[in-house]
């Protein structure tokens, strides 16, 4: 495997295609063996690439790490916030974004969330811009929870942990599942959809 | 800071509460830096201990890992799992498995739940002997919700998933809790148990 002679590998769909799969590998490595674990060299070889042709696109492993987690929040953008901020009612646009989001995890790779604890490994100014960008996915939910409480439809409860133990249920899917569990991909959506919005909705 | 000349830290109540804080200082820094980020030399200065003296208590730096999460499942056994079996009425026992968690989460250290992840550094023999214990904690969720379904009382539900659910609105605390958030310790201990409960009961 060889990547396109392109400076960027985004420039074409053929590169993003690319592109997907170097981060995906390099997420897994990086999970597997810890960021600390993992070097420039181990990543190239995981990528089928030169050092130096892995250079040419990426100038560290600490771009390399910021580089995965804005591909993966660009991800979410698409796959979960853009489709969902179409939807008008609350209660229906928070059952979606979850659904969504449940899906991507495993369209997408679940390595993309497991990697999210080594964002402490960034520069501050690029750990800053993660962080504003799960504030944005949180408030986000967050504006569902208040659209609800101010219809009477929403519990006596707290909006921003409930918004909290909500995202926590679904990445915590990344830290738990496994195939041999015998669990389909479709109960958990249905399972993750129906435990947040009853532990969040007056019955 | 130096420990006693006993051969293991556990022997006396005063070498208990220095074991507590030498795992949990060693612990903290494998969180900050990756288990693959942190030597030996690290974890002795840490713990204001030559690496010598560390070596006396620990024989390796991944057997410093599996003591650190064999003393926070101790832990868990002792304020969570022994209290909770002594309760008879299922509802009532989820609800104070949940309490005292998240309470326990903050008498000892997030870090320890952190830590966890880093549990595939360990031997497969290790590794075994931390999922069977967590898989024990699961076991006794799972039960309380089967004693729920049994009564009627709970949603329909399935119960592997919901317990993986409650259990990572709980260690996910671990993941996004700070004291800056203004959120107080009780108000998340009410909260959290408030959102499983209500997740799960028929209302």
């Amino acid at each position: 495997m060889n990547i396109s002679d392109t400076a960027k590998p985004m420039a074409t769909p053929a590169g993003q295609v690319r592109n997907e799969e170097i981060f995906r590998t390099a997420a897994e490595l990086m999970v597997q063996r810890g960021y600390s674990g993992t070097s420039m060299g181990d990543l190239a070889k995981a990528v089928g690439m030169t050092k130096a042709g892995l250079y040419h696109h990426i100038s560290s492993k600490q771009d390399m790490l910021f580089q995965i987690l804005q591909h993966a929040m660009e991800g979410l953008e698409r796959a979960v916030i853009e489709p969902a901020k179409r939807i008008t009612d609350p209660e229906e646009r928070l059952r979606e974004m979850i659904r969504l989001h449940v899906r991507g995890l495993f369209d997408h790779g679940l390595e993309f969330t497991l990697l999210f604890p080594e964002k402490r490994h960034l520069e501050p100014a690029q750990q800053q811009i993660v962080a504003q960008q799960i504030e944005g996915y949180l408030a986000m939910i967050r504006e569902a929870l208040q659209e609800l409480a101010d219809e009477g439809k929403l519990q006596d409860l707290d909006v921003k942990i409930a918004a909290r133990h909500i995202l926590q249920t679904i990445a915590g899917i990344a830290r738990w599942y496994s195939k041999d569990s015998g669990i389909t991909e479709d109960l958990l959506v249905e399972q993750t959809v129906n435990f947040n919005l009853s532990a969040i909705l007056k019955h």
